[in-house]
């Protein structure tokens, strides 16, 4: 009977019938899932299996902002939606590189005295789609460069755009080069080890790490992209964190990066704007390819082809965040995930474990003494019903430790210090 | 003394320094830039030249809309924005495809007894955002067809994926096949002309020629791409234009098309979202490249890691446009656009030019009796300041056609069919 069923079924299932179309081979190389829904699935597992601790789920992962946008940026957003309404108010497509003022008021308020116009600062809808566009710009020929661990789009998008080979023995991709950045190296490459690549991606502060490099450090990084004529692409979406005095917030601080550097930013993570979409990428009209041609005019060519320009309402709500009023608000949204960096901080040496940031960063990298950092991400999940990011999703370098986020609420650090201070998995290590 | 001037200009002028990094190659093929910022190069430059005529200047240009958002669509919008303020209604990181709410509504309103469902819909910035992330996807080992002309995007896109060689002595990129779809082909392709491709391109109500495809048209299009094993890419931004009955709205109205077919789609055109930015893409889970992985997982592997959700105040904006009063709004801007391709035809006729488009479409495409299109659009601009689009740069099929769109406000068309229809180009002709 049942087999009879079985038959049945297969005769009226439509047949699976495979295109003559082959898949791109770069996207058979990538490596299971993009991170962060993988992490929501194991969540949802973990909710799916145990319904009753649904409700006690607490959540220092992906790095997702949780406090309400401020009033003054709020009436940015609302402005820009509601004049939508009005026939003098209304606009359709503006410039796919954002409105001109947006543009001048970024170049003043983040790169002042460093030389950077507003021609050079393209809007976007965030930093991730501008490191996606940059590749597609890039294209497969050129040699990348990546710290381990670090944040996966650069990554990925390397291995989407062709430009590696395959994952080897060591769990890296062939023709893609590692930096590695763990607590071996204080969390900054040894330069003089780090092959030669076209371009370096380098985020500070770090993601995941929390590391923040000194200006001593951007300035090693800078002269080693112009001795090797390279494009130093330098991720700063968490610029504005950095507290400590004479830490450069934008690599175009140090001299000479305007021949080589570009830069992304985004709002996402300081004004709450993870949902709304906002970031922005500046490219030096300094920096010409080796036939001579812009780079500017390159990534022009894709943001006009690819792109059709951040939304112009949430341009309005940016317009917001670089007022006197906005910067205060960001400067208190900052002051609070801060604060929550704080007691994850005092959580892992509740534990007795060593960590790297907070100080001037929302994520603290903790060393899990030689534990798997995923057996450690599903412990923490089952005992104490909070969610975390294992470091090895960042690159093999990331294995062994463990990456809590501070953009939770800070009832919700707390807890899960109260929580995952009571297990007793690193005691007597 | 000029001479020791420049002599110092050239000493303290920054040295331009080139990377050692090559340029992607595939850049190089693309010709000049891309399209419509050109016609605003071109536009600007007339100002610059005749200031006084400024004022005059109308655009049937572009396809910007110019009415402003209607109340109910607004009302999403704002409270979208609106509920950000609050902890009850902020929202962070939504998933990269979109709210759930948001794909099902989308299911329900444009796909209800096609078989599509939620999860097949993947919510975007917009229809030109999604064929880029098309292209990383396919990569740079397809071949593509597009209409010829059509939509500069699919060609550069492909041009920037290394799909293509350079362009040949007939206008054409080598290794793109392009479908004949003007004048003598009566706006469709002669399919039994067009070389087999792996991914077709094809827009219909169609930009710019405003040809729409019949249901017999469509049933030939898909029989082709499933006889060929192919995919066709359908552009249905501008489908709810169609008011004649029996002419399908979606590709996936025809059957077979959901194992071959991929639909994107945007609000841009019918409610008044160019700036606002919101689209979608249907990729069916029964289509499976030759190796029998599925296309859906790639394209969400793009949407994960290329991108990061549509604005949720956006989303917001779009729940508000699938309501029973959002439809009705989305109806009354498209009867207000229709009435004024109306008028663009009726200069058409003025003229004594045969023109495609207008009825269930707009943008009319009018036959130039041999002109040159380049050399129209010049002489419209500088006789009547009226800004259009030739037909030459939706590629080398559009040469001697001139495009109007009805996107204008309904007075600018009004005046643009008094001051073009003076004009004496075309007489005796």
């Amino acid at each position: 009977m049942a087999k009879a069923i079985l038959a049945l079924a297969l005769t009226t299932l439509p047949a699976a019938q495979a295109l003559n179309v082959a898949r791109n081979p770069n996207f058979a190389k990538l490596q299971g899932g993009y991170l962060f829904p993988e992490i929501g699935r194991r969540r949802n597992a973990f909710v799916a299996a145990n319904p009753d601790k649904a409700d006690k789920i607490i959540s220092l992962g992906i790095g997702d902002t949780t406090k309400p946008i401020p009033e003054h940026i709020l009436s940015g957003l609302v402005e820009g939606a509601t004049k939508l309404g009005t026939q003098a108010g209304y606009t359709g497509y503006g410039s796919e590189a954002g409105n001109g003022a947006l543009r001048e008021r970024i170049a003043e308020s983040c790169y002042a005295g460093t030389g950077i116009s507003a021609e050079e600062v393209f809007v976007s809808d965030g930093a991730k789609c501008d490191i996606a566009r940059l590749q597609i710009m890039f294209g497969p020929g050129v040699t990348s460069a990546v710290q381990d661990p670090s944040y996966p789009v650069y990554v990925d998008t390397s291995v989407m755009m062709g430009q590696t080979g395959t994952v080897n023995e060591k769990g890296q991709f062939d023709n893609l080069v590692y930096m590695n950045c763990a607590a071996e190296n204080n969390f900054f490459p040894n330069l003089d080890e780090v092959p030669r690549a076209d371009v370096y991606y380098f985020c500070s502060p770090n993601n995941p790490t929390g590391a923040v490099a000194t200006k001593a450090q951007l300035e090693a990084l800078v002269a080693r992209a112009l001795k090797d004529g390279s494009i130093l692409v330098f991720d700063a979406a968490y610029a504005p964190f950095i507290r400590t005095e004479g830490v450069p917030t934008s690599i175009f601080e140090i001299p000479g990066a305007e021949k080589c550097a570009i830069e992304v930013n985004s709002l996402s993570k300081y004004a709450g704007f993870t949902g709304a979409r906002l970031g922005w990428t500046v490219v030096p009209n300094a920096l010409e390819y080796s036939d001579g041609s812009k780079v500017r005019d390159d990534f022009n060519r894709v943001m006009t082809t690819c792109f059709n320009g951040a939304s112009n309402v949430i341009q309005s709500g940016a317009m917001a965040c670089f007022s006197d009023k906005g910067k205060k608000e960001i400067d208190e949204l900052i002051d609070y995930y801060l604060g929550n960096a704080k007691i994850l901080q005092g959580l892992a040496e509740d534990l007795g474990l060593d960590y790297c940031g907070g100080d001037d960063s929302p994520y603290i990298f903790v060393d899990l003494k030689g534990k798997s950092s995923w057996d450690t991400f599903s412990t923490i999940l089952e005992e104490c019903q909070v969610v975390t990011i294992p470091g090895a999703g960042f690159g093999p370098g990331g294995e062994g430790y463990l990456r809590f986020s501070a953009f939770a609420p800070r009832e919700a650090c707390e807890e899960a210090r109260r929580r995952i201070g009571k297990i007793d998995i690193f005691k007597g290590q």
